[in-house]
Formats: structure tokens, sequence, C-alpha cells
């Protein structure tokens, strides 16, 4: 399975990914992989945080969720994937997370993860 | 990013995955990206409840949720990812899984899912 | 335990509740118990989703997570838990929800949730 | 809204809590609040964590997780809930928990947390 997707956009405490899923990344039952809306999520969801780090500082996920909202098909066409930080503490961040479908808007998929902050 | 695994068991209420993560798999900030586990995780939770489904039944992930416990490196070597089902319901199945290190038993990461359970 | 909250405010897709946190609340570690957020948090964003259903449909909460930002204590003040509707499909809807200090402004908790709407 | 539970077994990893679910928990859609479920889940896995600690230690849950299996009503009658430990690090802890009705040993619900430990 090949992930194909970049990220667009990056500013303090938001990321957003691109991607264009397409029909190799097709599971068993007939639709793209939960993994890539995973995947993207994780990825747009992480780098919100990692856009909030100071020097010396460094950090770690430690759990992310993922709501599939609606099946990515090769219909589908590209999608957005915007990651937003939450909270900002010392040593915990939280953001959430949106995948949309760039051509309808709709919502394909959302999400949540916890990280931890490091200081080297 | 390739994701590289494969089906190695399964049976009622039980998937059991086999993967060998490698380089191409590391995220910019150096260990291999979150989204593998996830995938590997939402494939074997997927899978243990499939494994349930009756004649005539499919099913879709409403949602999935990991916790990463340890870092994904080259270094990890092969590792193995056990879904099994914690509750069977008539619309409703929920699994939990776990992705272990083949060579030293140590867990990577552990999750839970949510799937919707439908007759055709 | 008693929990000690009241819904102040519904409109369609979003639900607010009141709450005042007291020593009564506290688990042996010195804060408020985590059941109260979680509490409020699977409250307001229940009813946030009930806001949506139509004649002769109901719900049933799936599952909740959430995420403990801040310690409750009685220092904290009265609390405004806000639940949003995320999603509202057929079968499944979905909420977000943020706990906040009312005197302060500040995030406490936060949350999300999977609901399934059936048809009586 | 009164909580009434009770803690009446803890080892290494390991916690187990007992309660009576009553009409007083109803809430509006008539069953039991899942506020009720939460709050058992999140003792229970917590204090699994908890019973962890070395001297100088201490822990604050960073999420939790619940999925709910089964209405809870005054019929079920009492419950039981275990926590048990998946991780122990030396920052970061794992643990699941399982509501059982003593009755009939059916799952009521089921869980996962995330906790922070700390050196003093």
């Amino acid at each position: 399975m090949t992930l194909d997707f970049r990220l667009v956009e990056v500013s303090e405490g938001r990321a957003v990914f691109h991607g264009e899923p397409g029909e190799f990344l097709y599971n068993p039952i007939g639709s793209v992989h939960g993994g890539y809306a995973m995947t993207l999520l994780d990825s747009a969801m992480g780098c919100a945080i990692h856009s909030t780090l100071l020097a010396g500082e460094t950090y770690t996920t430690l759990e992310a969720k993922v709501n599939f909202i609606r099946p990515i098909s090769t219909d589908t066409g590209p999608v957005r994937c915007e990651g937003a930080l939450v909270h900002r503490g010392d040593r915990i961040a939280t953001a959430e997370g949106k995948l949309i479908a760039e051509r309808t808007g709709k919502l394909l998929a959302h999400g949540s993860t916890t990280c931890l902050v490091m200081r080297q």
C-alpha cells in the first residue's frame, strides 16, 4: 500500500495536507483503507503540534483516535486534511483534525490526538 | 509511503497480520510513521470483526483509537499485529488489538475499534 | 459522589451545561474525579445529538473519549460544558465537546463521541 | 446524581471496583447515565496504574475512552469493574478496563486510558 500525500500549509498550531487517494489504496471490502485517513489525520495533527515547539523541544504522539464518516473511493477526488492545536501545555499538547473532500467540501473523517512534549 | 503487511492467521473473532517495517516508512522526526501502526491495527481489528459476519452481513468501521507505546524503526525487525473481538452484537461490534515486535515480544502499540454491522 | 450540573441552553446541534464542582467530588489524589468531566461532556455531546432527532428517532451512545487538560478543584469555580454536532448521518452521529472554567475561560477537558441513531 | 461504588480488590497492575446502580442515576432517556460507566472505568483503570507507582511518583490521567456495550438499568443488579495495566513506562502508562454485570457475567462497557507518571 502506498500512501500519497504532502504538506501544503503550516502556521503556528495549524497544518494542512493534500492527498489524492487512488485505487492502489483499496482494501478487500471495496473502499480506500482506513489507514489512509488515519495516516493523514495523524500527520496533520502531529504537524500542528510540531509547529508550536520551541528550540530544544521534541514531541512524541501518545495516542490518536479517528472517526470514519464517509467511505473514500477514487470518485472522492483530492482530499484536504487540516490539523489544529486544541491545547499546548508544558508537557502535553492535544490537537484535532478534519479530512475533507475538496470537490464537495464533505467531511470524510475527523480525529484527535494527545502528544508528549519533551526537552532534549 | 508504502505499507507492507499481510494476513497470516484468521479464526472466528481473531486475526493476525505480519509486517516488516522499513526505512521507506520513516517520518520526518526519525521513526516509522504512526500511520503504519494505525493501519496494521485497523486491519487486524477490522478482520477480527469481519470473521464473525454471517451470510448477507457487511460491516463498516466507525472509529479506531491507537496508543503508541514504543517507537518503531528498522531495528525493530518484523512485527505481529493481533486483533481480537471484544463484543459482537446485532448491529455493533468492538475489537481490540496489539502490535508486537516479534524478536523481543515487546508491545509497540495497542488500540480498539467500533464497527457497525449491516444486513445487505 | 454527587454530580451537580444542569442544561442551560439547547439549539439544533448544540447543548450547554452548567456545573459547580464541589469538594464532595474529590478523588483520593486531591482533585475533582475525572468522572465529573466525563459525565458533563457525555451529557453535552449526547444532548447536541439528541437535538437533531426527528419524530420516531432515538439514539444510543456507542463510545465517548475525553482528554483531561487541567485539574478541576473548588478553586476552579463554575464550569460550562458545550457540546456541538460534528456529523449527522442516517444512522451515525458524532459530536465534540469542551469543558471550560467560566471565570478564566480556560479549557479543562475536551472530548468526542459516536452515537447510533435508530428509528423506533 | 450520586455515584455509588467502592474499591474491593487491588494488586500490582490491577484494581476492581464494585457498584450497585440505582434509579437515581437515570438519565432522561431511561437508563443509567453513561457517566456512571465512565466514572467506574476511569477509577478502576486509574487505580490499576496507581498500584504501580514507586515512592515519589504520582500520576495524572491524560485521556480515557469508553465503549458502551449494553444499557445499564436497575434490572442489571450489582456491577464489577476491573482495570488492568497494559503498559508501564517511565513517563507513560496505559490501562484497559471492563465493566461487567455480576449476575449474568455480561459485558456492559469497556475502555482504555493513558496516564502521565511524574516524579515529585
